[in-house]
């Protein structure tokens, strides 16, 4: 019968612990959230959510089309110029989500006989279009510049290097200094998804390709979501105007797919708005990421020094994640749980987040709760 | 230097003649609109915008994670009740897009040594499916079941047939009642994609595979998007409840996206729950898609007939199909221009949509403006 081998998987997924259920969360959780990527807090700020009711009541509930047809308003092109502006790059291109920006990139970046070098600890969205796209891929081991380079000296022609600058699992920076150097050295375009950088990194929370003096370059092209720091839904690609014009001619997630809604535009602008005038928000994502790591470890806890506002803190086996994450979420305290097949080195983590508006006392009850139920 | 190709691309483009450029709309557009997928003309409807202000108050701007992790509200789970209910079939499952919701859809049931048959008009997020699926793929002739059946009988294993059911170029319907005899003949599982015919086709809009009686069968699932009929943004896939268990656990552009904003959310139930209670809209844009198409065969222009509420209308080459929607838009009518390469056979097209709440002035005045710019 069709679908039958479906029942199969899931009876192995059930011995293997590893079934994933659906919890809808109501709006009135009294969890402490440190399992959001709302790293500066700002999905529930009043302007964000006018900003969204705003756009709606202009613009209506959709954007009615593809990009290319009536799916682009005023809006959009106002989003798009601010978070230009803001990267510091010529322009912007946005996308219904950070997934489908990343396959536009990838995809019309690493066209038929180029090269396409990709971190082994890239995220799903990066290696679909990897997979989707017509260049050889090379992978290459995590954070590795001396494997990028060898990789890029395999291949004579067109080549681009994806990597993300924070990577989602154990919220480590790419080495993207070095990365740069690698490509310049033969010619090759960078291609980074910012997706936890932006709003967290760089001067006032302009991202990790801004921070390491990349902005604006002519073969760098950053990836990022309106999801995260910006408290939204949607993707953009930032990067010479070229590209985005070669985008716009040639990404099928752009041109096949409905714009992005004007609500999650409004709310995405209206969050950069609120960033612009109050840079400090994303240090203070760092501070609550310091902080939260330096008294996990005091309390004798295996996390890795984040590098912007994930943190990850080990876990023995992933029934014992799954059981220690549902241990805090009885104790009032909401946080990730990232296990097989979400993890490429198989190693199961507790994953948690540091909110730019988490206080002094809830980071400390964040860790008392995670210090108490640890397997 | 890196990204140097694109200036080659972008050189051939213009001597081609198919440079793509956005045009921003103003929110007070004085054009008749004819060219968006806002079929039942919901998206500016105050129940739907409220729909959109009122989640964003409730829930947010964004919905802060991945659909695993912090990103389904009980919103999700309402909005994913509602439209099984409607559809007919056990569970659904609500993605950031139809385009998400396709790969998601292709990838899981066209699992490694699974044979995939692709209709060769499919859209572009089904032919991506299809790339990125694991099994190998066999693409047939347009709307053809005989083919159909053909490539079933050279696999022994799994299969799926994938086709839209209305598709999106010239708005002709796929043959869906042999399509799931075919299937069935073999044991295959039927995937079709209802973007276009939700909301317009069926008993009150209910859709393709519910007019074909396909609606709830244990082999067929289907997909849709919430950004045409439902004037909102994001996809669904509905079906069985085993095979929506089954992307919940293995479906990547679900695990790996942040999950739909709150407000498009709102938007698309507030839509749902008003074509519940006003289902003649749907028979309203199949009448007004006939009558276009036989007030523009009568002024001898060559407009296929339409299954749904697509209208499309053949244009001798793509310069001359691009002057003659800018000559609409001059004439204060916004109309759909598809051209190489987003048309499969290479045939440029006015592409015209039916909406709902078009008045019969405003039909005659359409077909009066192409009628007089007509090449």
């Amino acid at each position: 019968m069709a679908f039958g081998w479906i029942d199969d998987q899931a009876e192995a997924r059930r011995r293997a612990g590893l079934v994933r259920t659906l919890r809808p969360r109501p709006a009135d959780s009294a969890l402490l959230d440190l399992a959001s990527n709302d790293y500066l807090g700002l999905a529930h700020h009043p302007e964000v959510i006018e900003g969204a009711a705003g756009a709606a009541r202009t613009w209506g509930g959709g954007s009615t089309g593809s990009r290319l047809v009536t799916g682009t308003t005023e809006l959009h092109t106002e989003l798009e110029r601010e978070l230009a502006a803001f990267c510091g790059v010529e322009a912007a291109l946005v996308f219904s989500s950070g997934y489908a920006a990343n396959l536009a990139a990838v995809t019309t970046l690493g066209p038929h006989g180029s090269l396409i070098v990709s971190d082994a600890g890239n995220h799903a969205s990066l290696i679909d279009g990897c997979r989707l796209a017509r260049g050889e891929r090379q992978v290459v081991g995590h954070a590795d510049p001396e494997a990028v380079r060898k990789a890029l000296t395999t291949h004579a022609g067109e080549a681009i290097v994806v990597s993300d600058t924070v990577f989602s699992v154990d919220g480590d920076a790419a080495p993207l200094t070095a990365l740069a150097e690698a490509c310049r050295e033969h010619g090759a375009g960078l291609v980074v998804d910012d997706a936890h950088g932006l709003g967290v990194l760089g001067e006032g929370g302009r991202g990790a390709p801004y921070a390491a003096g990349l902005a604006g370059a002519a073969d760098v092209v950053v990836t990022a979501t309106l999801s995260k720091s910006l408290g939204s839904q949607g993707g953009v690609v930032l990067g010479p105007a070229r590209v985005i014009d070669h985008l716009v001619n040639a990404a099928r997630t752009f041109i096949f797919d409905t714009g992005l809604a004007p609500a999650a535009a409004g709310a995405a602008l209206a969050a950069l708005r609120l960033l612009v005038r109050e840079p400090e928000r994303a240090a203070r994502a760092r501070e609550v990421a310091a902080e939260l790591h330096a008294r996990l470890t005091a309390a004798g806890l295996e996390a890795v020094r984040p590098d912007a506002a994930v943190v990850s803190v080990r876990a023995p086996s992933p029934e014992q994640a799954v059981r220690w994450a549902a241990d805090c979420r009885t104790a009032g305290l909401a946080v990730g749980c990232f296990r097989p097949p979400s993890v490429p080195d198989g190693i199961s983590r507790l994953r948690l987040t540091a909110r730019a508006d988490l206080s002094g006392a809830e980071i400390e009850r964040a860790v008392r709760v995670i210090g108490e139920t640890r397997p």
